[in-house]
């Protein structure tokens, strides 16, 4: 069977050195162009050396703009970047699966809320399909423009989706608590990401107006079928690489209780083999999903306070980021969904 | 000036080895004693290698019981065994500063809730002070039984006590999500709290009925004039040694703003020498308060769901533990407050 | 093509847990047993939660004996107990790949000396095949009992033997330091394991008769072809989970340079797929080999002293353990040798 | 009693930062200026908020100068730069604590060699006494220049003088494993300091010529009584904030024994408060130097090959720079050897 070609945009962070990693045992794709303005000409194992051995390469973007001999893109650039090569890329037929927030949000005005500057593509967005996998499936096989899911959102998202849809929680009054990884901050050379700040230190950041926000805002309106959403999400930075835990709370719907909760995620998530739903009241661990595309579920009912607690944990650069957007591009290219994650 | 002698009972954990720390360079108090029943007989530093050098060494808390020859006794004790200590060492005149749970609750019904048997001398409850001398200093300064106030609930209270009093926020629909360091669950020998499991992990747990909540909600509805508060409490643990971060959320009551909020923390705290009250829209850090006895606490307000959002950090070791018993006991004794603290 | 069949005995650890990880991606390998006495009857997801939703359970030894319906079984099992089955598996046909320290050494003295008791089967020793492949890939081809060569000798032996082999250093004066991460230890639960005693702690261990040492000196003297060698080894436990640094001082002999160095490394290594020559004057990292069944080797030449120097990295679970016997397995079976290694 | 005022130039790193918080609770010493030329004007808490409610402001160096009421000056200043200060301090009358490497090396060569520049003051070198209390403290009584021992040397120096000053181990062929926290990088805002680049990676770096080689090898030839040794000192860059664990192979020479060992360390240091000499067999710890001026050393005797194995341990930012300084300092100014240091 041909294997479809990949480039992959902007791939000296984080998330690009993840795509390469599970680009590499994906059977049913191959690594097209591997992009870095900054290390163009450079063997990839310069920058990251677990590829010592590796015949590749980094070229310059605008190099694999105009060799443009690959089917799908990637896109792990910064915001804003990521729509100037989106553009010319859907020109040329190119599916662009885009990890940066260029597309996530469906509003421009939350996008220039948000981000500080007018949306440099609206005509996309009615275009561009959210790249979470297990809510817009069907959308995705047919997309040409993927807008992949935020960390943090897909760790809020995915628990809440089916209750706020079965109307068992309520789509007022959610508070998220997030724990992220060093990783979450992208391989970004600033005082306060040295190991000896960051390390025995926790810390909330940007608890009011974090950019994943109104993402997460959105995608819980959508699911609750309402027009909009207010909520409270407060990210938390920890010493570890990888991971982010969620924490949320929710207030129950008249009728709902704990088991009616372990039904509706089960319902919603029971075939996905992404998604790990655990049993009643046990908390999801990060160090369970570590280097994985999975996605652990654990949910509580506090009688005490009419809550609905959910814990969920991800590996931000793999469900998180890499492997998600290759699922979405799993899916759209028809390929086992699973390809390269397992 | 005749230094006060302490014993120390319950020493071989990490409160014990974090008291033994700052009453060695207090310059108002002295060593009296240090049990445990386990290493009685043998030298300090076999249990704690820092400790190498100095003549201490532990004996049974029988033997310190019968010798008797101090002014106060610091129990570092499991909760139960802390009140066999607490009756004859009170009736001695011995004054007791408790960091077990004994006699935090002020409800007996809620006392047996949550460790699921009677209260072993409900009598006391009533002489009990509450270990939080930013909040009860009066009360402490003629105590003979203080119960010393937990980890969790010092990041909690400190922070949200004045917004509650001075009516700035609601004591209704109070979120406090709230991660701590591996000290936390003491020097416990178990699966869980090996190294390759905490580390790279972070998870909440106990997000439904943690001991610490009703301990918590007492105090809020002290501070809040109420007769009930019912709060969500979610612990997470995290990879560091020390250190909580609180992270609290709470309905602002109309009127209420950033600038009122500043105020009411700054009105309560600022001549306290062991709260620090931060810049309005800073987070607090645990790297901050490492290893002091100091609590940190950072501000904000979310217009965006009229919510009041405090940060707040201690050493759950030394404001949470040791460091907090020690302020008690100075202000008892009429010692400096900060001595041993500093 | 038919799938060999594997027995993994006493799967309960860190080892156990990385081979199960692995053979789940093998697709010429399918896991016929997992045995743990203790936890027989339970689903591996209560010990590890990441292989929850698949349908593995932990059976008895006893059980896996009796079944015997699998083509070779690993042990992960303390020594002395990996002979009790090694001799009937045998007996039956399996091949059996063993990862503790049973038959690693040829001489019943040096197993005498180090682990205090008679060898339980010195008739197997001359039959058993030390499982490094990259020494002893022929022997490998055609073992019956492969005894899995150990974690810190594995990175100490690979990047030293060509160069004893090639006599471009002296067996002579050989020093190792090593440093491991805490699952070295094995999944442990003992009060120095715990993540306040490790985290932010660094310290040497056994630094005289450590259980690796003749099992280094036995390696490193075929290699030079002399009939003993002493060597300094110098093991310490360091604050990471996965991981193993050696640095290793060799006396050059005459006429040693850096690029000899690298021609004989490059020589020896240079087809392997699982072992990663560094260009000349840089150090190894764990970083880089951190989940792989890579050895990454670093070398120097040192004017000063007249010494060699190397650097090597493994990750102690999969190089260091699980991965290595899956390669010897692999090997034997004729199948390709990186099956589950990729 | 009057107390020594004293300037700290160069103190917005991390040495800056502890000599800060030692300084404050020295109760024979007042800290006279703060310098940083990049945060002149700013309070000291803007660059280390745990100082957030003191009244500490950085003034730039020429500030400091000009004003010079002070009787001490610490340079925690780059190598070169310490000069240009320490000069006209000196002329003033000043007594200098250099932190840096510029007047270490007695010779002028070996400062060319290793630091690529000519020295910048050699007749300074003369005067300049090693601030290493425990080998030097009479010198260090009168002196009015003092080149602070660095990390690396301390803990490499301290175990082995005295056994070379008693000829218990031979000059030749000594070797130095050191492991070092993330801080003895400094408050280095670079790629490969940053968290995820630290945190689960261990590594040697600089196995060949690292810059505190000549140093380690001058005191150690000094304490033999030879006109050069020359040594291999190997150092790693271990996941943890604090700390160096130096690892030592030594030649015994005839008639050495475990005891002799034990007997001049304990000679050298049994009445040193700042070195601890732990019953023989017992490795030294990170952990138990923590934050302290301490110095831990443990000792071995290897039958096997004939090697004396000392292991030490001490807090690179307190022994190890800003702890040892005062230390000097103290000695100097005739305090309490220990104030501030306990």
């Amino acid at each position: 069977m041909k294997k479809i070609r990949v480039a992959v945009f902007g791939a000296s962070g984080y998330a690009g050195e993840e795509l390469l990693r599970l680009l590499l045992r994906h059977d049913g794709a191959e690594i097209a162009a591997i992009t870095s303005r900054k290390n163009a000409g450079e063997p990839v194992s310069t920058v990251f050396p677990r590829f010592t051995g590796l015949p590749l390469s980094f070229i310059s973007p605008d190099e694999a703009m105009s060799r443009g001999d690959f089917d799908a893109a990637i896109l792990a650039l910064p915001h804003g970047l990521a729509t100037e090569f989106a553009i010319p890329l859907l020109k040329k037929g190119v599916k662009v699966f885009d990890i940066s927030a260029d597309f996530r949000l469906k509003s421009t005005a939350k996008y220039q809320e948000y981000y500080k500057t007018p949306h440099p593509a609206p005509e996309l967005l009615k275009e561009a399909v959210y790249g979470q996998p297990e809510l817009y499936r069907e959308q995705l096989k047919t997309a040409n423009l993927v807008a992949c899911a935020g960390c943090y959102p897909t760790s809020s998202i995915l628990p809440t989706a089916p209750l706020l849809r079965d109307k068992l929680v309520s789509p007022e009054g959610i508070v998220v608590a997030s724990c992220s990884g060093c990783t979450g901050a992208g391989r970004k050379v600033d005082l306060p990401y040295i190991f000896p700040e960051c390390n025995e230190s926790i810390k909330a950041y940007a608890p009011v107006g974090h950019r994943h926000l109104p993402e997460i805002e959105q995608e819980m309106a959508f699911a609750a079928g309402v027009p909009e959403v207010k909520i409270n999400f407060i990210p938390h930075l920890a010493p570890l690489n990888r991971g982010i835990n969620s924490t949320i709370l929710l207030n129950a719907m008249p009728g709902c209780t704990l088991e009616k909760v372990g039904a509706s995620l089960e319902k919603a998530y029971g075939k996905e083999q992404f998604v790990r739903i655990l049993p009643a009241k046990r908390c999801a661990d990060t160090k369970y999903v570590f280097m994985t595309n999975c996605c652990e579920i654990g949910y509580f009912f506090d009688e005490h306070t009419g809550k609905v607690i959910l814990t969920s944990c991800i590996d931000n650069l793999t469900k998180g980021a890499a492997g998600q957007a290759i699922q979405c591009m799993n899916i759209r290219f028809q390929l086992d969904e699973a390809a390269g994650l397992r």
